[in-house]
């Protein structure tokens, strides 16, 4: 077959790639949770990711290929290879959706490996590996904690049965609701959880603004930040506004604003490659004429270099009690993730990948946690980004454009041919 | 009768002021709406305040006073006088509490000046001008908004048929509220709603540090202090806490920590007498990973003159603004009530009173607002302080010593004497 064919394998694969199918499917997809605002509210193993299923199943049926779901959830389409010996290549992302998240994180992924087992079959390319489109369950971890649960399940991160159990606000365990997914949508044979691959590649918007900003259309992701998450308690003593001295006072907010003051001069970083954000601080007992007795805040700290995280995180609770005051203060470590260095000769192959096709790559690490960073772990493994407007995700108003995601798309198809050793 | 008293009539009150009588009372009245925290919670016009005035009732019928309620519910005790056409002096306080309240804000001044009437009676002290003890409706303003409603009705400060329509936040009406309580308790007959005084005094605890500091049993207060209020809205933009650089965040929360940061530089005094609290600071969405796109914050501005508290207020828009970074901020002012300067006539007459007795006195502006407020605007006004724990108010574990309160009531018998001439 792929003898025949006048361009290598890799580049009549990227050839084959059918941008304005990818975007009509975009939008597809998208209808399903649409919401109000242009985004779209899909969560993990509710009803709208059982159409979800339901439409890729067909999709991948339509061609011929075979559809499995593991003991997660997690989807797989299998484009067969000449060899049934190799390892098969994986490439995917997730279907599910922050309560109100865009049109592109994750559904980008599912589909651009889907259109990558598309363009092998109309570019008549045959690959020595079979390539597997993944849709894996629950990374958004919205409705069930913690996210990245399917890929952590299937890298053997985390045990199928605790999985399993695990229960969303309701008291609906992940295993009944993904018991109702695979009834409802009938989508896929069961197949085993975990099995040896010989890469993972995911495609994703990068979320963030550094390609937009550089005019670039695909970035090649060096791996993925650590992040080190803290709970700070500031105590005071609640006391009438209009009564008690300055001098008398433990006022919890003034000495939380001294405290995120202190922390920002502590963790400023003139490369801006740290990632310092206060996202919730809740302030008690939150009356205009009483001074506030508590504040909690949290701490979200990233950084690529698992030494700069560790040294950085380590000034935290210190710079904490140096700072507040007359007030008592407690931190508390609540989320440790290292950083993931992907694999060099992934990250090359994409930046040669696109070179090949004529585009433009940056590499950069990935802000943002994936699946990947689970996959990290038990094969070689790599990721691609397409640029976002503003650098906007988790929200409505995510955006992206169509010849973005067909570049992106093409490089995917390139990379995934080399790693299946395309003939 | 007092002509034969052996004592001038002022001192004759004072000594006939009984400590352990008051004290077993604010223990009865604490008791209804007891909190397990040793507190109380009596809302305006609720049915524990129903039973406070029933049980305020029965102590004055019992020694011949007539009670009257005025149109908004404001319950009248009167002890006559003996110059019919000599204005009354009125002395009182408030019986309902914060939803979480102590034991003796309001308490202490219905009782202390019902304690002055049953103490010219037990001292056979005959007064020119009748000696009125008052319980006002609806100080605290916990259930309808605004608070000292029933003596900004008596003052004709807010009229009587827009405060009857005021709703609490189950759709009830001050006036239905009202009647029900006229209905239950059945005390008072009606009285026309503002009449003529010659003065009004009230004592209460002090709310805040400076007379336990001091270790001073009773406080003259000079005036209550000014009050601004003013709500700063903070907007940036959200953005995902892993991707986006600090260099090109626009972050809520980093801009109002900035803001507050530079709002206290600017309204910092070294004579601290300005009060400046930040009670309400609201931060959305309030994820720990999404950088925050809005913060709400409350500023409290209080300053006994009212020159003072004008230029300082005047700097707070601009301060914000300029310290807001890359975010967009606003700033509305919701509430302005002007200082006011008590009678200094009453000021002295307490001042002197407490020497007589052998009490040491200090003098000090009011931080909280009261009742006296609007009757200041309506006659010679003043108010006296007794200490309180640890400057605690407005929660449960506000507490007060026996003796003070004691001799509070005692400068109060001998205010009211001298105010009402007796002889």
């Amino acid at each position: 077959m792929s003898s025949q064919s006048p361009l290598p394998d890799g580049e009549s694969a990227a050839a084959h790639v059918d941008g304005e199918r990818l975007w009509r499917r975009l939008g597809e997809l998208a209808a399903l949770g649409a919401t109000g605002g242009g985004g779209v509210r899909r969560l993990a193993l509710g009803p709208e990711e059982t159409l979800a299923r339901r439409l890729v199943g067909r999709w991948a049926e339509a061609r011929g290929f075979s559809v499995t779901v593991d003991g997660i959830g997690n989807l797989f389409v299998r484009r067969e290879g000449r060899s049934p010996s190799a390892p098969p290549v994986l490439t995917g992302s997730h279907l599910d959706t922050q309560p109100a998240g865009g049109r592109f994180d994750g559904a980008f992924g599912v589909l651009a490996a889907l259109e990558v087992l598309e363009a092998l079959e109309d570019g008549e390319v045959s690959t020595d590996a079979a390539v597997v489109a993944v849709a894996w369950t629950n990374e958004e971890g919205a409705r069930f904690q913690p996210g990245t649960m399917g890929s952590a399940v299937f890298a053997g991160e985390l045990e199928l049965a605790s999985a399993l159990a695990i229960q969303d606000s309701q008291g609906v365990t992940v295993g009944e609701a993904l018991a109702r997914v695979l009834e409802e949508s009938g989508v896929g044979e069961p197949c085993s959880t975990g099995f040896p691959l010989s890469a993972y590649v995911e495609a994703h918007i990068e979320q963030g603004p550094l390609l937009e900003a550089a005019r670039v259309p695909v970035g090649a992701v060096t791996g993925i930040q650590g992040l080190r998450w803290f709970e700070v308690v500031v105590l005071g003593e609640e006391g009438h506004a209009g009564t008690l001295p300055a001098t008398r006072r433990r006022d919890a907010l003034m000495s939380a604003v001294d405290v995120v003051h202190a922390l920002r001069a502590v963790l400023a970083d003139p490369e801006d490659l740290l990632r310092f954000t206060v996202g919730r601080f809740e302030c008690s007992p939150g009356s205009p004429n009483t001074i506030p007795g508590r504040v909690l805040f949290t701490i979200d700290l990233r950084h690529p270099d698992a030494a700069v995280l560790t040294a950085r995180a380590d000034l935290i609770a210190q710079t904490c009690r140096d700072a507040a005051g007359p007030c008592e203060v407690s931190v508390q470590e609540t989320v440790s993730s290292s950083p993931v260095v992907f694999d060099p000769r992934i990250v090359e192959l994409v930046e040669r990948s696109a070179r090949r096709l004529g585009l433009d790559c940056l590499r950069l690490p990935s802000g943002a946690g994936h699946d990947a960073s689970h996959m990290a772990r038990v094969c070689p493994t790599g990721m691609l980004f397409v640029p976002c407007a503003g650098g906007r995700s988790h929200t409505e108003t995510e955006s992206a454009e169509p010849g973005d995601l067909a570049a992106g798309a093409r490089v995917l198809a390139e990379v995934v041919c080399e790693l299946a050793r395309a003939r």
